[in-house]
């Protein structure tokens, strides 16, 4: 039986997870394989602790399991890549940093298959690794990367090769859905949530790309690479966090059978790609108005075959390693026949501000007479049909709030809008509307 | 380029929509199945209709596109089965004739690949077609057989390679689906919501199949076949129809706040593989309580990565034809590569009398005092423990109606309980209760 060795470089919570798996399941994997599936070497800066944790033997780790200094994984890692004994590497120790960058660029450079699931080096510095793996004519495997256990990446690779995809839209980022859920159902405002998030271990020390859309952003660069066959940078995506969101937007979310969530939409209209990571109002009768907690979920609308739905787990240690060795099995299986993305197209990544939904905007207003028909009117100008104008709500003092509901137009037609209301008259608008598309 | 030559066995719903996706996406497959997707011919008896229906050129069909008799077309098939031109057959003629049994062995004996829809003819005839397969070194694609455009195959087969399968329950089948929802939304009894789906497309001629819950059966025998690599006949397979719902279960469902659906259920306890197929009361919490009409839905529950969801089309042309071109483009990819099925296991199908499930037990009891201390008695008897008992539903003059709801126990359990009742006071029961498994 011919084998596959493997290394894995990193085994905190995904590594671990991966070794784990191919030691305890080893026999079965060899068969879907077609070929024994060999854990040879392990890297790890801390052998005993992860050993330990994961139920490994420590011989499985360079250094006899002893600890390892920086420099001494350093010297392991290349002694890995250059090792003719090794056909594929899982790089499991994330980040973006110019070593992880030139550890993955040379393992494929070497001739060597690689899996990993970090989505911000490969959303963000991608590209030049892509390349090289197609000239070296080896794969990646990273369906890690994009919403943990959810077989997303291999769905759209492998299962809808019969089909085109219209469009794909999701709940991609477990954090800030937790901290979401918890402020619908628990009332918190936006830093309690995240203050428990953090301390139930659904928040890391640094929460900003979950909370800014990054983390959400880099999957669907990713999803799109896949779907549409164009790289784009994160500086191109169209991108609106969590963090502004408050107590008041999500009661009003409720008043309108409604809830907030952060959702990633990719869409091709006339062969552009349309891109956008919004919070949005998904109306209660989409389902993923009803993803809660630190689930993901992604529907993907194909040509042939309409709307799929896939929920999964977007993360943990076993859930996560899962999609890394179903990626070295195929490997094992298919080797280089794989198809790593979708082949390179000339597609136009459009201006998301182009990018056609029903809004919901609301102002703060002062409370002058005449300025429903000032803003109704600014909105009509530009061509927008309202659906609902919903007056008062939340009065305090002197402030009016209110909103409108739009049918679908473009976020370019809003801002021309508001432009010529603050032209017209300054005084109106306390501050700028909040503007959020609405999923029906 | 190589190329992968095709051939398609009868050309109506889904052979017309296979046809149909080829042509008008030839270059896309080309590259996505690393080699040119030749429609070489295609066998149909009306070929004229065919070629107008789903926009195909004349000239694809064999005997030049004049109308074929049986004859003619059975001399055509064998003619395409003993080419050395054709590398992949499209069964898509259906049933499980002796002529298409035989046609599809005749297509895998002669070293071709075979793709079809037809999940009657792979659960009840499969064994010998599989086996033949695989001792020619070719494969079967079936991702269309199993939930239309869904693709459940695949994602167990390819997806889940990193994992174990624990169990696979769903909706699977959309006739059935589609009454269930009318009789629930429109308040019909089973008849009216049957007439209903005649009239609108969503039940054939003969639906004995839908709703006596053979098709959702042959589904999950194919599931299981490729999750634990087993074979199980239709009769080995413990399956009750949607036949005897009534309004009144329907209304009771309402009550306890669920929802009766078609349930198939496959899970490994202890190695032992446990399968049904029933309605059960699925609890509106639930997922499966919201997937209404032609939906299809699956659930797969693994090892590692926890509870997986899919949802998409159950049926259709394009939706399944879709399915059926995936196989294609993967068979042009990977070829003998892919492994049909799971690898042949020893496991114990064990009996479904013994499949544990909480369960709602309906009695139409005689108006008779004692009636429900002799119940209960023989319940706890059989160490069941119960629930709640939910008295007097829907009384109508000296028949008492109630319901009980235990906690999870066997079949087995409920039957021998039923037994002892009917054995102390005959009286007791007017006729058989209703049991039914209830899904949280």
């Amino acid at each position: 039986m011919d084998s596959i060795n493997i290394a894995i470089l990193g085994c905190g919570t995904v590594g671990g997870g991966v070794a784990r798996i191919i030691t305890e399941i080893n026999d079965e994997l060899d068969v879907r394989a077609s070929q024994k599936v060999n854990l040879k070497k392990i890297v790890e800066l801390a052998p005993k602790e992860a050993a330990k944790k994961y139920n490994l033997p420590l011989d499985l780790f360079c250094g006899n399991g002893d600890d390892l200094t920086i420099e001494e994984a350093g010297n392991y890692i290349t002694e890995v890549i250059e090792s003719d004994e090794i056909d594929l590497v899982v790089e499991t120790i994330g980040g973006t940093s110019d070593f992880v960058y030139q550890l993955c660029l040379d393992v494929v450079k070497s001739g060597k298959h690689l899996v990993t699931a970090n989505k911000a080096l490969l959303a963000e510095r991608g590209k030049a690794i892509f390349e090289a793996a197609e000239a070296n004519n080896v794969t990646i495997g990273f369906e890690a990367a994009v919403c943990g256990a959810i077989p997303i990446v291999k769905t759209i690779k492998e299962n809808f090769t019969g089909d085109k995809v219209i469009s794909i839209s999701g709940i991609m980022n477990g954090t800030s859905n937790y901290i979401l859920s918890q402020m619908t159902d628990e009332g918190l405002e936006f830093a309690e949530a995240l203050q428990l998030a953090r301390e139930n271990g659904y928040a890391e020390a640094d929460p900003t790309l979950d909370i800014n859309g990054g983390d959400a952003g880099h999957k669907i660069i990713l999803l799109i690479k896949l779907a549409y066959g164009i790289d784009i940078s994160m500086e191109e995506l169209d991108m609106v966090g969590i963090e502004e969101i408050s107590k008041e937007d999500i009661d009003f979310a409720n008043e309108i059978d409604a809830k907030i969530k952060l959702i990633c939409y990719a869409k091709k209209i006339n062969g552009d790609i349309y891109a956008t990571v919004r919070p949005m109002l998904v109306k209660n009768g989409n389902f993923l108005s009803g993803i809660n907690g630190a689930t993901n979920a992604v529907r993907v609308t194909n040509k042939y075959s309409g709307n799929h739905i896939l929920v999964g787990k977007g993360a943990g240690s076993s859930e996560t390693a899962m999609s890394i060795v179903s990626d070295i099995v195929l490997v094992g299986r298919y080797g280089s026949k794989i198809k790593t993305t979708a082949e390179a197209q000339e597609r136009h990544f459009a201006d998301a501000k182009h990018f056609v939904f029903p809004y919901i905007i609301t102002f703060n207003t002062g409370d002058v007479p005449g300025t429903t028909g000032l803003i109704t009117t600014a909105i009509g100008n530009q061509d927008i049909n309202i659906d609902t104008v919903s007056h008062n709500r939340h009065q305090t003092g002197d402030v009016a709030v209110f909103s409108i509901a739009t049918m679908p137009c473009t976020l370019e037609q809003i801002e021309k809008a508001i432009e010529q209301i603050k032209k017209e008259k300054p005084a109106v608008l306390l501050e700028d509307p909040k503007i959020m598309p609405i999923l029906y």
